[in-house]
């Protein structure tokens, strides 16, 4: 058995030689390399958009009660079918459609274990030999992750800071080959938070469109929005050219825990129903995980009922916390913040290298950052920009305050003395 | 677009190709045959492991009040790691041990959303170029399914009816070349009903170790046993030759629906270890789907507060299920049981096609009891033997019995007149 074992050697070489980290490890890293602080110094975390731990940020008392009734009724304890439960697909059919000039059905709905496995979904079902995707430059690496299990090669256009992160588009068209499926657009933004306009959208789908190429849209934020632009879904433009969008209830409701997401298929000419899309979809999800159907049962309550003030209040303190980590970012030489945050909960800053002594890259920043002043942040070649960082806003105003305080420090300390 | 999409064409040929359907679509493919009845008889589904929505199979109240407290601590809203939460991972390190001589570690337990997808996982993890794994026939064609999603070649060894349904361990050995890398044993048995004895998973450990393959024990309907052979772990023997468990709380709490399963590496002489399958079925976690969090925070209550009561009292109607079933069986004379099961929720019955006019196998049989009597059961080619059935028991024993009767009847008015 020894023998057989080590002739066969376990190891998951392809995504690690590819150098593809899970944001989830790189943290968990960052974390070990935390000091016992000897002021016993909170530790404060500002590396990932789950805030649902923090008190202000708990979820809605509708969520809850959701949960409560679908156990109490004992109707959701049964597998369920591997599209989702129909009732569940319809309510989340009427939830988007809120947003679009036409009306989605229930078939257009795909329910997956978070929106993380609705990527896993789509990367699976476009993938074939020699073909590729476009993603942004940054983005959020799941996706370069699942194009890699999917043998899916990879383009990546860039996001301006410029001009608030809006696609170059001029990369893309430059990009496209006979090859290219698909395109992926994050809005509202991970990791920039930034908000595109409705022009911006138009003009990327008008490209796609051009391009013969199949437009994702990831609207995992979906209305945390809080600045000049509102929430506008890529799916209004549905009937210049077919579209999937991915969603779920994770950032929303901030319970990224139940692990409920879905795919939609924007297709008001019927195009993707004709190309047996749906039908592979169905198919994958056959054979891969469900969301927990109690969840699911919860999920028609807690669209219903949660309560604008819940929402307004998310995205008020967001607003309040985007303020305070933008007024006190200024105050430190060695970062540039290109762009004040409107939706999502992360945001991109730029680390000046030559204002600093003894850390090389973001990677050292961060892990000496953590050691030293126990904030955890994110380096930026994780998301795909070498020597940025990505800082996390979802959090309590005031230890967001704290936590750039001590970023502050750090730089000061490690400042090259001229 | 639409000449892309069709010149890409979607379709997931693979698993159709391969003759691979699964239980979930041949059942509904069955259910949509069923004929609204003239007399309004209702439909009775014996075709899944899945008696949740029956009120005598209802869950334990120490389970709903484990999600109900797990939802109002807020503890549980926020993403877990990907190989679990360490307070869940120990919970199941300590109920599994009840059944081993040696004490698991929390490290030891990897949890997935069912163990659908720790069959999912466990397949990715061993799958190399050219290897191949043995699965039983009759079986549980998620492992075939999963096999082929990564290329992994199936060499399928003999359960032996007239012998209670154990292995054929001479048919193993025979198979085994130096590209098999594992050995999947479902115990208690999906389908066949049957639990071995201590002796018999020992004679399968020692053949495994003399052949140098994986164990993989299925051990989903643990515990769910009724008859003379009590439920031993195929981990008893882990000191022989180490293995991997499979569990989920599905089938004993009856919650397919909360999708919580896990694999456990038996491993006490830290062969496994050693050979990196731990790190990879945690680099595979890291980018697939994890469990509900709010499901991994009732594990520990619902594992340590479950009634024994409620255990005894699920096996009971499965025993009384078993024997209502069992005798009503003998009455179809185109129909042989060659083993009363003694544990988990189906059993394989013959059919005899000689007996039968105008019904060439065992797929037409179910179509056409679907729609003559309103009763589901699934093709045994569905589970690997053609011309044969399998019959879920896990049912109300009254409403069992009607069943049985309209098959009876089904089959006089289908036997041959001669
Ligand atoms: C852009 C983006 N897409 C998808 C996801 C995954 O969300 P979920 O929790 O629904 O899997 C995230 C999570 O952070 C995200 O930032
Ligand atoms: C033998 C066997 N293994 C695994 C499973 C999957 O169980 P789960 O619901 O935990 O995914 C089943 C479900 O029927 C089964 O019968």
């Amino acid at each position: 058995m020894e023998k057989k074992l080590s002739k066969w050697g376990f190891n998951n070489g392809d995504l690690k030689e590819k150098s593809l980290f899970s944001i989830r490890s790189v943290l968990k890293m960052l974390m070990e390399n935390l000091k016992e602080d000897d002021d016993n110094r909170s530790k404060i975390h500002l590396g990932r958009g789950d805030p649902s731990a923090i008190p202000c940020f708990r979820t809605s008392s509708a969520a809850e009660d959701a949960i409560y009734s679908a156990v109490k009724s004992a109707k959701f304890n049964g597998y369920a079918p591997a599209v989702g439960l129909y009732s569940t697909r319809r309510s989340i059919a009427e939830y988007l459609s809120h947003d679009l000039p036409h009306q989605l059905s229930p078939d257009d709905i795909f329910l997956a274990p978070g929106a993380n496995q609705a990527i896993e979904v789509v990367m699976s079902v476009l993938a074939r030999p020699g073909a590729n995707i476009l993603l942004s430059r940054p983005g959020y690496p799941f996706y370069e992750a699942r194009a890699a299990c999917s043998n899916l090669e990879v383009c990546h256009f860039d996001l301006l800071p410029e001009k608030g992160w809006e696609v170059d588009l001029e990369s893309v068209e430059a990009l496209v080959d006979d090859n290219t499926i698909a395109i992926v657009i994050i809005n509202p933004g991970n990791p920039c938070g930034n908000v595109f306009t409705s022009e911006h959208l138009q003009e990327i789908v008008e490209t796609a469109k051009k391009l013969g190429i199949l437009v994702i849209a990831d609207e995992v934020y979906s209305h945390l929005c809080f600045g000049n632009n509102p929430f506008v879904s890529m799916g209004v433009y549905g009937s210049i050219t077919p579209m999937l969008t991915l969603g779920s209830i994770s950032k929303r409701w901030i319970v990224p825990g139940w692990r409920l997401g879905w795919i939609a298929m924007i297709d008001p000419s019927g195009v993707l129903k004709k190309s047996g899309i749906a039908e592979c979809l169905q198919d994958y999800l056959e054979y891969s995980a469900n969301p927990a159907t109690i969840v699911q049962g919860a999920v028609p309550h807690l669209l219903e009922k949660t309560s604008k003030d819940f929402f307004s209040n998310i995205n008020n303190i967001l607003k309040e916390a985007v303020e305070a980590f933008y007024t006190k970012v200024q105050e430190i030489p060695c970062l540039t913040c290109p762009y004040k945050p409107e939706g999502a909960m992360c945001v991109m800053i730029k680390l000046n290298l030559s204002f600093l002594e003894g850390i090389n890259d973001d990677m050292q920043f961060c892990t000496k950052l953590a050691h030293e002043e126990s904030v955890i942040i994110l380096p930026g070649m994780i998301v795909g920009l070498k020597n940025w960082l990505r800082v996390t806003f979802a959090m309590e105003p005031a230890i967001l305050e704290e936590g750039l305080e001590r970023i502050k420090a750090f730089c000061l300390r490690h400042t090259i003395s001229s």
